[in-house]
Protein backbone atom coordinates (compact mmCIF):
# COMPACT_ATOMS: atom_id res chain seq x y z
CA UNK A 1 0.00 0.00 0.00
CA UNK A 2 1.65 3.28 -0.84
CA UNK A 3 1.54 5.86 1.86
CA UNK A 4 1.56 9.27 1.81
CA UNK A 5 0.31 12.60 3.48
CA UNK A 6 -0.71 15.14 1.23
CA UNK A 7 -1.36 18.66 1.29
CA UNK A 8 -3.10 20.33 -1.24
CA UNK A 9 -3.86 24.00 -0.97
CA UNK A 10 -3.93 28.11 -2.09
CA UNK A 11 -2.24 30.21 -0.79
CA UNK A 12 -2.09 34.25 -1.19
CA UNK A 13 2.07 35.57 -1.68
CA UNK A 14 1.49 36.38 2.03
CA UNK A 15 0.68 33.22 3.06
CA UNK A 16 -3.07 33.27 3.92
CA UNK A 17 -5.67 30.51 3.02
CA UNK A 18 -8.29 32.76 4.02
CA UNK A 19 -9.48 36.14 5.15
CA UNK A 20 -9.39 37.30 8.70
CA UNK A 21 -13.18 36.33 8.95
CA UNK A 22 -12.73 32.95 6.74
CA UNK A 23 -13.41 34.59 3.70
CA UNK A 24 -12.24 32.41 0.52
CA UNK A 25 -13.86 34.69 -2.19
CA UNK A 26 -10.48 35.90 -3.23
CA UNK A 27 -9.19 32.50 -4.07
CA UNK A 28 -11.65 32.03 -7.22
CA UNK A 29 -11.10 35.79 -8.31
CA UNK A 30 -9.10 35.21 -10.90
CA UNK A 31 -10.89 35.07 -14.17
CA UNK A 32 -11.29 30.80 -15.27
CA UNK A 33 -13.09 31.14 -18.29
CA UNK A 34 -12.65 27.07 -19.38
CA UNK A 35 -13.10 25.94 -15.99
CA UNK A 36 -9.74 24.56 -14.95
CA UNK A 37 -10.27 22.32 -12.02
CA UNK A 38 -6.87 23.48 -11.35
CA UNK A 39 -5.08 20.23 -10.87
CA UNK A 40 -7.51 18.85 -8.57
CA UNK A 41 -8.68 16.17 -10.26
CA UNK A 42 -5.23 14.90 -10.93
CA UNK A 43 -3.99 15.31 -7.16
CA UNK A 44 -7.72 13.67 -5.96
CA UNK A 45 -6.88 10.63 -8.45
CA UNK A 46 -4.29 9.57 -6.20
CA UNK A 47 -5.88 10.43 -2.44
CA UNK A 48 -7.66 7.41 -1.03
CA UNK A 49 -9.26 9.46 2.26
CA UNK A 50 -9.45 12.81 3.62
CA UNK A 51 -8.57 14.12 6.94
CA UNK A 52 -9.78 17.23 8.28
CA UNK A 53 -10.32 18.91 11.55
CA UNK A 54 -13.99 19.48 13.14
CA UNK A 55 -13.86 23.32 11.71
CA UNK A 56 -13.69 22.64 7.85
CA UNK A 57 -15.76 19.37 8.61
CA UNK A 58 -18.84 22.04 9.66
CA UNK A 59 -18.14 24.23 7.01
CA UNK A 60 -18.25 21.71 4.20
CA UNK A 61 -21.39 20.99 5.78
CA UNK A 62 -22.56 23.84 5.67
CA UNK A 63 -22.34 24.48 2.18
CA UNK A 64 -25.86 24.29 0.24
CA UNK A 65 -24.81 21.36 -1.68
CA UNK A 66 -25.10 17.67 -1.35
CA UNK A 67 -21.70 16.17 0.37
CA UNK A 68 -19.00 16.55 -1.76
CA UNK A 69 -16.70 13.55 -1.16
CA UNK A 70 -16.57 10.10 -2.56
CA UNK A 71 -13.85 9.04 -0.06
CA UNK A 72 -14.24 8.40 3.74
CA UNK A 73 -13.14 11.52 5.42
CA UNK A 74 -11.87 11.44 8.86
CA UNK A 75 -12.85 14.45 11.59
CA UNK A 76 -9.70 15.21 13.81
CA UNK A 77 -11.87 16.01 16.87
CA UNK A 78 -11.66 15.68 20.67
CA UNK A 79 -15.55 16.95 21.10
CA UNK A 80 -17.53 15.30 18.72
CA UNK A 81 -17.78 11.56 19.57
CA UNK A 82 -19.16 11.11 15.96
CA UNK A 83 -20.56 12.70 13.27
CA UNK A 84 -24.11 13.67 12.80
CA UNK A 85 -26.25 10.68 11.46
CA UNK A 86 -26.88 11.91 7.99
CA UNK A 87 -22.83 11.47 7.34
CA UNK A 88 -23.04 8.33 8.82
CA UNK A 89 -20.53 6.08 6.60
CA UNK A 90 -19.40 9.20 5.07
CA UNK A 91 -17.08 10.48 7.63
CA UNK A 92 -15.83 9.12 10.60
CA UNK A 93 -14.32 11.21 14.18
CA UNK A 94 -11.25 10.28 14.67
CA UNK A 95 -8.93 11.37 17.63
CA UNK A 96 -5.27 11.31 19.83
CA UNK A 97 -1.62 11.27 18.69
CA UNK A 98 -1.65 11.79 15.22
CA UNK A 99 0.64 9.05 14.02
CA UNK A 100 -1.67 6.72 15.58
CA UNK A 101 -4.90 8.19 13.86
CA UNK A 102 -2.50 7.63 10.67
CA UNK A 103 -1.92 4.07 11.62
CA UNK A 104 -5.53 3.59 12.26
CA UNK A 105 -6.57 5.11 8.72
CA UNK A 106 -3.63 2.84 7.70
CA UNK A 107 -5.38 -0.67 8.77
CA UNK A 108 -8.74 0.72 7.27
CA UNK A 109 -7.05 0.44 3.88
CA UNK A 110 -6.40 4.29 3.05
CA UNK A 111 -2.89 4.97 2.63
CA UNK A 112 -2.78 8.29 0.31
CA UNK A 113 -4.42 10.77 2.59
CA UNK A 114 -5.21 14.68 1.79
CA UNK A 115 -5.15 16.49 4.85
CA UNK A 116 -7.12 19.42 4.57
CA UNK A 117 -7.11 22.79 6.33
CA UNK A 118 -4.93 25.10 8.01
CA UNK A 119 -5.06 23.49 11.52
CA UNK A 120 -4.89 19.74 10.31
CA UNK A 121 -1.75 20.80 7.97
CA UNK A 122 0.02 22.87 10.92
CA UNK A 123 -0.49 19.64 13.19
CA UNK A 124 0.40 17.19 10.67
CA UNK A 125 4.16 19.71 9.78
CA UNK A 126 4.49 20.18 13.15
CA UNK A 127 5.12 16.26 13.21
CA UNK A 128 6.81 16.02 10.14
CA UNK A 129 4.24 13.79 8.76
CA UNK A 130 3.57 15.51 5.14
CA UNK A 131 5.03 13.74 2.45
CA UNK A 132 3.62 15.96 -0.31
CA UNK A 133 2.93 19.83 0.01
CA UNK A 134 1.28 20.71 -2.84
CA UNK A 135 0.98 24.68 -2.76
CA UNK A 136 -1.27 26.46 -5.29
CA UNK A 137 -0.01 30.47 -5.17
CA UNK A 138 -3.08 33.32 -5.59
CA UNK A 139 -1.44 36.47 -6.40
CA UNK A 140 -2.38 38.53 -4.04
CA UNK A 141 -1.35 40.21 -0.72
CA UNK A 142 -3.85 39.81 1.43
CA UNK A 143 -2.26 41.60 4.30
CA UNK A 144 -4.04 39.55 6.68
CA UNK A 145 -5.70 36.49 7.04
CA UNK A 146 -5.35 33.17 8.70
CA UNK A 147 -2.29 31.35 7.84
CA UNK A 148 -0.91 28.61 6.43
CA UNK A 149 1.82 27.88 8.50
CA UNK A 150 2.78 28.42 11.85
CA UNK A 151 5.67 28.41 13.98
CA UNK A 152 7.77 25.36 14.59
CA UNK A 153 11.20 24.45 16.00
CA UNK A 154 11.87 22.33 13.28
CA UNK A 155 13.06 22.83 9.92
CA UNK A 156 11.63 20.79 7.14
CA UNK A 157 13.21 20.46 3.82
CA UNK A 158 11.45 19.55 0.77
CA UNK A 159 12.20 19.18 -2.93
CA UNK A 160 10.78 20.09 -5.98
CA UNK A 161 8.55 17.53 -8.02
CA UNK A 162 7.08 19.85 -10.67
CA UNK A 163 5.71 23.26 -10.89
CA UNK A 164 3.11 24.13 -13.28
CA UNK A 165 0.73 27.52 -14.07
CA UNK A 166 -2.89 27.76 -14.23
CA UNK A 167 -5.16 30.16 -15.89
CA UNK A 168 -2.33 32.13 -17.02
CA UNK A 169 -2.01 33.00 -13.10
CA UNK A 170 -1.89 30.54 -10.20
CA UNK A 171 1.67 28.93 -10.31
CA UNK A 172 1.33 25.65 -8.40
CA UNK A 173 4.02 23.98 -6.81
CA UNK A 174 4.41 20.27 -5.83
CA UNK A 175 7.27 19.69 -2.72
CA UNK A 176 8.45 16.37 -1.18
CA UNK A 177 9.91 15.98 1.90
CA UNK A 178 13.03 15.37 1.43
CA UNK A 179 14.21 11.93 2.79
CA UNK A 180 15.88 12.27 5.99
CA UNK A 181 19.31 10.76 6.90
CA UNK A 182 19.10 7.53 8.86
CA UNK A 183 21.42 8.23 12.08
CA UNK B 1 12.08 57.22 -17.73
CA UNK B 2 10.75 54.00 -17.22
CA UNK B 3 9.74 54.06 -13.28
CA UNK B 4 9.29 50.75 -11.77
CA UNK B 5 10.29 49.59 -7.80
CA UNK B 6 10.94 46.24 -7.82
CA UNK B 7 11.43 43.18 -5.13
CA UNK B 8 13.67 40.57 -6.12
CA UNK B 9 14.21 37.83 -2.86
CA UNK B 10 14.49 34.30 -2.05
CA UNK B 11 11.83 32.90 0.69
CA UNK B 12 11.18 29.58 2.40
CA UNK B 13 7.63 27.96 2.00
CA UNK B 14 6.28 29.54 4.97
CA UNK B 15 7.84 33.19 3.85
CA UNK B 16 10.73 33.63 5.74
CA UNK B 17 13.97 35.62 4.43
CA UNK B 18 16.50 34.83 7.11
CA UNK B 19 16.20 32.37 10.22
CA UNK B 20 15.57 33.80 13.36
CA UNK B 21 19.37 34.37 14.28
CA UNK B 22 18.94 36.21 10.66
CA UNK B 23 21.35 33.61 9.31
CA UNK B 24 20.59 32.70 5.34
CA UNK B 25 22.64 29.83 4.95
CA UNK B 26 19.64 27.77 4.01
CA UNK B 27 18.93 29.81 0.69
CA UNK B 28 22.46 28.59 -0.88
CA UNK B 29 22.20 25.07 0.60
CA UNK B 30 20.44 23.45 -2.51
CA UNK B 31 23.30 22.27 -5.11
CA UNK B 32 24.40 24.68 -7.44
CA UNK B 33 27.35 23.09 -9.70
CA UNK B 34 26.73 25.31 -12.70
CA UNK B 35 26.63 28.38 -10.42
CA UNK B 36 23.28 29.60 -11.53
CA UNK B 37 22.83 33.48 -10.71
CA UNK B 38 19.12 32.58 -10.06
CA UNK B 39 18.07 35.15 -12.54
CA UNK B 40 19.86 37.90 -10.44
CA UNK B 41 22.22 39.56 -13.46
CA UNK B 42 18.59 39.57 -15.97
CA UNK B 43 17.02 41.25 -13.48
CA UNK B 44 19.99 43.88 -12.15
CA UNK B 45 20.38 44.89 -16.16
CA UNK B 46 17.39 47.05 -15.83
CA UNK B 47 17.98 48.06 -12.38
CA UNK B 48 19.67 51.94 -12.41
CA UNK B 49 19.86 51.66 -8.06
CA UNK B 50 19.35 50.00 -4.69
CA UNK B 51 16.94 51.12 -1.59
CA UNK B 52 17.97 49.00 1.22
CA UNK B 53 17.67 49.89 4.86
CA UNK B 54 19.68 50.94 7.36
CA UNK B 55 20.65 47.26 8.65
CA UNK B 56 20.82 45.84 5.34
CA UNK B 57 23.44 48.11 4.27
CA UNK B 58 25.61 47.37 7.56
CA UNK B 59 25.07 43.89 6.42
CA UNK B 60 26.55 44.20 3.65
CA UNK B 61 29.29 46.42 4.87
CA UNK B 62 30.31 43.51 7.17
CA UNK B 63 31.06 41.66 4.66
CA UNK B 64 35.06 40.21 3.76
CA UNK B 65 34.13 41.62 0.01
CA UNK B 66 34.40 44.65 -1.85
CA UNK B 67 31.47 46.65 -2.42
CA UNK B 68 29.33 44.82 -4.65
CA UNK B 69 27.48 47.45 -6.32
CA UNK B 70 27.90 49.57 -9.66
CA UNK B 71 24.79 51.47 -9.20
CA UNK B 72 23.74 54.03 -6.56
CA UNK B 73 22.72 52.56 -3.19
CA UNK B 74 20.36 54.94 -1.58
CA UNK B 75 19.99 53.66 2.33
CA UNK B 76 16.87 54.80 4.55
CA UNK B 77 17.61 55.94 7.65
CA UNK B 78 16.41 58.09 10.27
CA UNK B 79 19.67 58.02 12.53
CA UNK B 80 22.16 57.94 9.72
CA UNK B 81 22.88 61.76 8.26
CA UNK B 82 25.40 60.19 5.93
CA UNK B 83 27.24 56.91 5.08
CA UNK B 84 31.17 55.98 6.20
CA UNK B 85 33.56 57.97 4.22
CA UNK B 86 34.67 54.82 2.15
CA UNK B 87 31.75 54.59 0.69
CA UNK B 88 31.08 58.16 -0.31
CA UNK B 89 29.95 58.55 -3.97
CA UNK B 90 28.59 55.24 -3.82
CA UNK B 91 25.86 55.06 -1.26
CA UNK B 92 23.40 58.05 0.01
CA UNK B 93 21.36 58.56 2.93
CA UNK B 94 17.75 59.21 2.65
CA UNK B 95 14.73 59.65 4.87
CA UNK B 96 11.57 61.13 4.70
CA UNK B 97 8.23 59.96 3.34
CA UNK B 98 8.66 56.95 0.83
CA UNK B 99 6.94 58.75 -1.72
CA UNK B 100 9.14 61.54 -1.00
CA UNK B 101 12.55 59.47 -1.30
CA UNK B 102 10.97 57.47 -4.50
CA UNK B 103 10.72 61.05 -6.18
CA UNK B 104 13.83 62.44 -5.24
CA UNK B 105 15.71 59.42 -6.57
CA UNK B 106 14.32 59.81 -9.55
CA UNK B 107 14.97 63.06 -9.90
CA UNK B 108 18.27 62.11 -10.01
CA UNK B 109 17.99 60.01 -13.10
CA UNK B 110 17.13 56.75 -11.38
CA UNK B 111 13.96 55.09 -11.98
CA UNK B 112 14.12 51.31 -12.00
CA UNK B 113 14.49 50.87 -8.21
CA UNK B 114 15.40 47.54 -6.21
CA UNK B 115 13.81 47.72 -3.30
CA UNK B 116 16.14 44.93 -1.12
CA UNK B 117 15.53 43.78 2.57
CA UNK B 118 12.50 42.68 4.83
CA UNK B 119 11.87 46.18 6.26
CA UNK B 120 12.20 47.85 2.77
CA UNK B 121 10.11 45.88 1.24
CA UNK B 122 7.31 45.26 4.10
CA UNK B 123 7.04 49.77 4.30
CA UNK B 124 6.91 49.61 0.59
CA UNK B 125 4.29 47.46 0.27
CA UNK B 126 2.23 49.22 2.86
CA UNK B 127 2.18 52.43 1.04
CA UNK B 128 1.48 50.00 -2.13
CA UNK B 129 4.55 51.50 -3.41
CA UNK B 130 6.15 47.96 -5.37
CA UNK B 131 5.57 47.43 -8.97
CA UNK B 132 7.19 44.40 -9.67
CA UNK B 133 7.28 40.90 -6.76
CA UNK B 134 10.23 38.80 -7.84
CA UNK B 135 9.66 35.81 -5.04
CA UNK B 136 12.12 33.16 -5.42
CA UNK B 137 11.08 30.10 -2.95
CA UNK B 138 12.89 28.17 -1.41
CA UNK B 139 11.94 24.67 -0.37
CA UNK B 140 12.12 24.69 2.77
CA UNK B 141 9.72 25.33 6.03
CA UNK B 142 12.37 26.94 8.46
CA UNK B 143 9.18 26.70 10.92
CA UNK B 144 10.79 30.24 12.40
CA UNK B 145 12.76 33.14 11.28
CA UNK B 146 12.17 36.65 9.87
CA UNK B 147 9.15 36.83 7.50
CA UNK B 148 9.06 38.86 4.48
CA UNK B 149 5.83 40.02 4.80
CA UNK B 150 4.13 42.14 7.64
CA UNK B 151 0.44 42.17 8.48
CA UNK B 152 -1.38 45.16 6.55
CA UNK B 153 -4.66 46.44 6.55
CA UNK B 154 -5.12 46.66 2.48
CA UNK B 155 -5.17 44.10 -0.14
CA UNK B 156 -2.62 44.38 -3.10
CA UNK B 157 -3.85 42.41 -6.66
CA UNK B 158 -1.15 41.26 -8.45
CA UNK B 159 -0.59 39.02 -11.71
CA UNK B 160 1.76 36.81 -13.25
CA UNK B 161 4.37 38.14 -15.87
CA UNK B 162 6.10 34.47 -15.84
CA UNK B 163 7.37 31.73 -13.63
CA UNK B 164 10.82 29.64 -14.18
CA UNK B 165 12.48 27.03 -12.41
CA UNK B 166 16.53 27.62 -11.44
CA UNK B 167 18.46 24.79 -10.56
CA UNK B 168 15.95 22.25 -10.64
CA UNK B 169 14.39 23.16 -7.25
CA UNK B 170 13.76 26.67 -6.68
CA UNK B 171 10.94 28.36 -8.64
CA UNK B 172 10.91 32.01 -9.44
CA UNK B 173 8.03 33.61 -10.21
CA UNK B 174 7.45 37.56 -11.29
CA UNK B 175 4.12 39.08 -10.01
CA UNK B 176 3.17 43.01 -11.27
CA UNK B 177 1.03 45.04 -9.26
CA UNK B 178 -2.34 45.14 -11.10
CA UNK B 179 -3.47 48.72 -12.28
CA UNK B 180 -5.51 49.90 -9.55
CA UNK B 181 -8.86 51.48 -11.57
CA UNK B 182 -9.01 55.46 -11.00
CA UNK B 183 -12.11 55.96 -9.60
Amino acid sequence: MIKRNKVFIAVSLDGFIADKNGGIDWLTETPNPEQSDLGYANFSANIDAIVMGRNTFETVCGFDMDWPYTIPVFVLSNSLTKVPVEYAGKAFVVNGPLTEVIAKIHTLGHGQLYMDGGGTVQGFLKEDLIDDLILTQIPVVLGEGIPLFKAMSKRLDFELVKTETFIGELVQSHYQRKAVPIN
